[in-house]
C-alpha cells in the first residue's frame, strides 16, 4: 500500500514497486480529492494533462488501480505500508497502519522519536532493534521505519566509513540542493531559481545535523525496554541552498578525523563501504554504495546522480583538510535526493528488514 | 588607458571608466586582433553583432577610440592604467607600464609576489606602503597593484570585522559562483550549467586560501627595503563550484572566533565596517561597504547582486557557529564578482591610492 | 488606488506609482487575509521575508500604508483605481468601482465586452470614444479600461505602423514566454521550465487573436449610443509556449502584407511610430515606442527588455515573408511583459486619457 | 569507420555504434592533436577530465581504439564511414572515402549537391537512387549520404504523411532550439541562455527551407545519368531560435493544406507513417516514427525527447490552421537533435541503404 501516491514522492514508490520481485502494488491512498477515482484519473490534471514525476510513464498496473482516502484505508490484506504523506498526515495516518503492518516512510513525523531508528542501508542496521522497543512501548504488531531527509543521506552515508576508518570529530556541510526535493505544488517557483539561488531550506539544517548524529549514534541496551540510541558526539554544521538543478544533492563536506586520513585509504575505505548489504543480494541494493571518481569536474549532477540506478552515492575531489584539525579530509558528495534519498532508498530499507526477520 | 580592453572584465573598466569624476578614457589596448580598428569595430563580431558584456550600451565616447596592440602600447600622456588580460599577458605587459606609471589589474600574475600587495578597499589600507618596496627593489616610477580574486574579495571584506573584533581562528567556505567570472571566450558552457554544478574551478580555492591570508594580514617592517606582508596565521579552507547563476558570488562562511561573537555584535561590526574609507568620499565608494539583512531568504544573487551598484557585499544568514570551536560564527555572503570584484573594484583601490599620495 | 497591491501585478503599479508626477498611492487594497496590516507587513512571509517581486525595494512611503481588504474598500477621495486582481474577483469589483471613477485594469474580464475598448497607447487612441458608451449604458461616472493581455502588447504594437503603411492580410506568431508573466502563487514551477518548454499556456491563443484584432479594429458609429469597434478583418493565428526566461516575452511574428513592404520602409514606419503620443511628453511615455535592431542576434530578452524602462517594443531580424503571400515582412519581437505589458502600460494608458479629458 | 570521433557529434556516432547487431566500431578517426592517442585517451583533457557527451560512459570496446589522423586514414578494411566532421573538413575528407565505400554524414558539405540527396528514414527512400548517379558522375565505388539539418528532420518527417494526405501549400515554422546542436567547443556559452534566448541561428533558416523542400520533392529521371531531385514547390518560412534546453529541438508548425485536414485524420495520417520502414525490423527504427499526445502541455523537450530512444518526433498541440488559407493544422513538435537528429538518424540511413542494397 502506498500512502500519498499522487504525490511526486508517492509517485515514485509506485514507479519503484512496479515489477519489483518481492513487493506488488496491491492498494493506493490519497487525499480525499483523488479518492474514487482511478489512478490513472487521479495522476491527470483537470485538463487531462497527465502529472507524472517519476521518469518515463505510470507503470500500467497501477493505472487502473482505485484511488483509497488515507484516512478511510485498511491493511487488510495488506503487508506493509510507504508512506509518502506531508508531516501532519504521517502523525495522524502512520500509526494506525503501524498497529499492524510496518510502516516504512519518506515523512519527518516520527524520525526523532527515541523509539523510533532512523534507518541509513549498509549504515546502521543494528539500529533496527530499535523496532522491538517500539512495538513493545506502542503496542504495534507493525512499525513505523522513516528514512532519513535526503539531505542526510549522502552525508551520513560518506561519514559512517570514514568514522569507522579514522574516527570523526567535526564535520562542516555546505548543500546545493535540486529543485525536485521540495515536490511540486507549489515547489520551487522558476522565479526564485532562475539566475538564482536561495540559501535557506526551513528546518533542512536542524535535520541533518541532527539526523546525522542518530544515524551514526549507537544503540545501546540489551533489553527491548531500555533499548535507545545514543547519537554520535560530533559537531556538525551545515548550510542548505537551493539551486537551479532537477535531481541530485551535491554537498561540500569538511571532516575533521581522530586519526591521519591518508586519502588513498580513505578512497578505500568508502570504495569498500556496504559489503555486507551487498552481500544480501538484495534487488534494490545498487553494484556500489559509494562510488569515488577521480576527475576533479565531478561529481557533477546530470552526470552522476543516476549511478547506480540513482541509489549510488558519488564522491568526488577527496583532498586533505587540515583548517579543522590535524587529520581530516573534504570532498564533493552526489547523492540522488527522490531516489536513495527517499522511495527506492525506503524500499531497500524494507528489503533489508524482510531479510532481518523484522516482517514477513 | 585600459588593457584588455574589449574582453569581459576589460569592458567593464570600460563602462566604470565613463562619467568617472577623477580618471578619463584616453587609450584602448587589446590584442593585435583588434589593433588598429575603433573599439566600436572591435566589439563587434564578423557578423556585426555587438559583444558587450558590462551592461547597457558601452559608452559613446569610446566607440571611436582606436584600439592600440598592447605589445606597442605607450604610458606618453597616460597617468594610470587599469588591467584586464590574462595572467601571462599580464606578467609581460604589467611591469613594462609600471615603469612609468600606476598599473591596478585584475589579474593573478603578481599577487603573490613579496613587494606586492594584495589591496582591498577599506581592509588593508596600510599595505599599500608595500608599493614603495616594490618601486625600490623594481626601479618602477609607477607600480603593479592587483585585486582579489573576485572569489576572496567578498570572504576578506566580510572576515575583516570579524577578526578585527573577536579574533579569527579557522574558516571554512564552499563557493557558489557565478558563471560570469569564466569570461566569455570560452566562458562556461551552457551544456555544463543547465541542470547541473561543476565542483571545480582550477586554481581558485587556493588563491582563495592564499590571498585571504595575504590580505588580512600585517605588513611588517619599517624601512622601505625591510617591508613584508606576514600572511594571517589563520587556517582557511575551500571548496569553490560553479552553478547556474549569471553575476554575484554566493560563499558560505563558517568561522572559528577566538573570543565568544555574539551575533548582534557580529551585525554591528558588520555593518559599521568601512567608516574610515567611506569617511573619505571617494567616488566608486558605495553608502555602506557590508549590508546585512535578516531575511533568512536572502541575500540572493539576482536580488541582491546590485546592492551599492553591485559595490557592497551581502550577508544574511548570520547564526551561531559551533562545530569549529567554542565561539563562531556562520553566514552566507553576496559579492558582485563582476563589479567590487574587478574592474570597479580595481578603480576603487586606484581612487584611495591617489588620495593617499601614491601617485597624482 | 491599487487593487490587489500585494501580488506581483499590483507590485508593479505601486512600483510605477512611486513618484510619478502626476498620480500617487492613497490606498491600497488587496484580499482579506492581508487586510488590516500596514502594506510592509502584508508583503512579509510568515517567516519574515520580503515577497517583492518590482525590482529594488518597496518604496519607502508604501510601507506604513494600511492594506485594506478590496470587498470594503470605497473611492472616497480616489481620484483613479488600477487593478490588478485576478479575472474573477475583478468581474466582481472593478464595475462597483467604475461606477464613480477610472479604474486601468490589467485584467481580462471585461476586455471582450462591446463597450469596453482595450487601449495600447500610440495605437488606437480614438477607441476611447468608447468609454462614452460604456458610460452611457452602464450609468458609470467612471469606466473600466483594461489593457491587452501582456503578449498583445508587442504584437498589435508593431502590426500597427505595419498596417498602416503597407496593409495586413495575416499573421502567424509563435510566441516565447517568460515566467514572471504567470505571476507566483504558483505562478511557473522551477520543475516545469529547467531543461525544458512549455508549449501551452491555456487561454492565451485565443485571447492574442481576439485582442489583436480589436486592438487594430475601427471604432464605428457617429453617437455614444450606436458606438462599437468593429474587428480588423485579418487572420491571426497564434502558439504561445513558455520558456526559462524570467521577463520579457519575445515572439516570432510572420506577416503578409497588402502591398509590396520593402525592409528600409517597414524599418522606418516602426521608427517613426508613435510620435503623435510622444509629442504629448507623457511621463510614462518612452523616447521611442519601437526600436529597431540591426544586429540579428538580438532582441534578447536580457539585453533588450529594459530598453526604454520597458516601455519600448524591440524589433529585431527584419526580413522578407514570401511564404504567406506574394508581400511581407518577418520579424521578431521583444516586450516587457511586466512593465509596457502590465502595470507601467496601464499608467501610460491612465496618462493619456487625462489629458485626453476622460478623467480629471 | 567513424570520422570526428572526438567530437560531440562523433562520440554519438561511437555509442550508437557500441552493440550494434550490423556494424562494428573499427577505427576511429580525429583531428591530428589527438592522433596516436588512444580513443580512452583523447577523450580525456589537460587534467585527466572525461570530456563525454553522448550519455552515460564511453563503450568499453573503444577506449583501447588507437586514434587516427583523418587526413592519414584510408578505408581498407572498412566498410562504411559515419562522418561528424565540421563542413571545411567534411569537404576535403567525405569524397575521399567515398571513392572507396559509403559515408554516413552528418556535415551539411554535400547537402545541396544536385547527385546527392538527403535521406531521412521514412520519407524519401525513393531518392537513394540518386546516389547511382553519383557514383556515376563522380566515380565513386562508396558515396556520400549526408542526413539532415538537426531542425530539418522533424519538420520534414512531420510534414510527409501531411503532405501525403492532404496536400501542401504554405508552412511557417518557429524552432526552439537546444544547446547540444551547437556541439561543445565553444558551443553555447552560459552567459548567452541562461534567462535568455538568442532569436538567430546563423545559416540554420536557409537550410531548413532548402533541405525541406529537397526532401519532399521527387526524384525524376529514368536513367542513372538524367537523375535529379526536383523540390518540392511549397513555400517554407522558419525563425530558428536557441532557448536554455540540453536536448531536442521544439518547432511550431503551421501549414496550409491544398484539401481540408480534419484533425483525427491528421492525426490518423501522422500516426500511420512509417509503416513501410518499421516492416523492415531495422535495429535502429523505433515502434513509431511520429507519436501524437492528446496532452495540451505535451511535447515537452525534457519529458518526450527520448521517446522511442530519441528516435520518434512527438507531436502535440495538435489544432486547425485557417489563417493561411481555407484549409490546414497547426501543431507543436518535438525532436531529439543529437539522436534522431544526428548520428543515431545517420545509422538508420545506413541501415535502410543496406537493407535496399546499395552497398554491403
Amino acid at each position: 500500500m502506498v500512502l500519498g501516491a499522487t504525490g511526486v514522492a508517492g509517485q515514485q514508490f509506485v514507479a519503484a514497486l512496479s515489477g519489483h520481485p518481492w513487493f506488488s502494488l496491491a492498494r493506493l491512498c490519497a487525499s480525499e480529492r483523488s479518492a474514487g477515482r482511478s489512478y490513472g484519473q487521479a495522476l491527470r490534471d483537470e485538463r487531462g494533462s497527465l502529472r507524472w514525476y517519476a521518469g518515463g510513464e505510470p507503470p500500467p498496473e497501477s493505472l487502473d488501480l482505485p484511488v483509497i482516502a488515507a484516512k478511510e484505508a485498511t491493511t487488510d490484506g495488506i503487508d506493509l505500508v510507504f508512506s509518502a504523506v506531508e508531516s501532519d498526515a504521517a502523525k495522524e495516518l502512520e500509526p494506525k497502519f503501524a498497529a499492524s503492518v510496518p510502516v516504512f516512510s519518506t515523512a519527518s513525523a516520527f524520525r526523532y522519536e527515541p523509539d523510533v531508528p532512523i534507518l541509513l542501508p549498509g549504515v546502521n542496521r543494528d539500529h533496527a532493534k530499535l523496532i522491538r522497543t517500539q512495538q513493545q512501548r506502542r503496542g504495534f504488531a507493525g512499525f513505523i521505519a522513516p528514512g532519513p531527509n535526503c539531505t542526510t543521506v549522502g552525508l551520513a552515508m560518506t561519514l559512517a566509513p570514514i568514522r569507522a576508518a579514522f574516527g570523526l570529530r567535526r564535520v562542516v556541510m555546505t548543500s546545493l540542493q535540486a529543485v525536485s526535493g521540495a515536490g511540486r505544488s507549489p515547489g520551487v517557483a522558476a522565479l526564485d531559481v532562475i539566475d538564482n539561488i536561495i540559501p535557506y531550506i526551513p528546518g533542512e539544517e536542524e535535520k541533518v545535523e541532527r539526523e546525522t548524529r542518530k544515524i551514526l549514534g549507537d544503540c545501546l541496551g540489551e533489553s527491548d525496554a531500555a533499548r535507545a540510541i545514543s547519537p554520535l558526539s560530533v559537531a556538525v554544521s551545515c548550510t542548505c541552498t537551493r539551486v537551479a538543478v532537477l535531481d541530485g544533492h551535491t554537498e561540500a563536506v569538511f571532516c575533521e578525523t581522530e586519526r591521519p586520513a591518508p586519502l588513498d585509504e580513505v578512497k578505500a575505505a568508502l570504495l569498500s563501504f556496504g559489503s555486507e548489504l551487498r552481500a544480501l543480494n538484495l534487488p534494490s541494493c545498487p553494484a556500489q554504495l559509494i562510488a569515488v571518481t577521480d576527475d576533479p569536474f565531478r561529481p557533477q549532477p546530470r552526470l552522476d546522480r543516476d549511478h547506480g540506478q540513482g541509489m549510488t552515492t558519488v564522491v568526488g575531489r577527496l583532498r586533505p583538510e587540515q583548517a579543522l584539525g590535524p587529520h581530516g579530509v573534504k570532498y564533493v558528495l552526489l547523492s540522488h535526493n527522490t531516489k536513495m534519498g527517499a522511495a527506492q532508498g525506503a524500499l531497500l530499507t524494507a528489503e533489508q528488514l524482510l531479510v532481518d526477520g523484522y516482517f514477513r
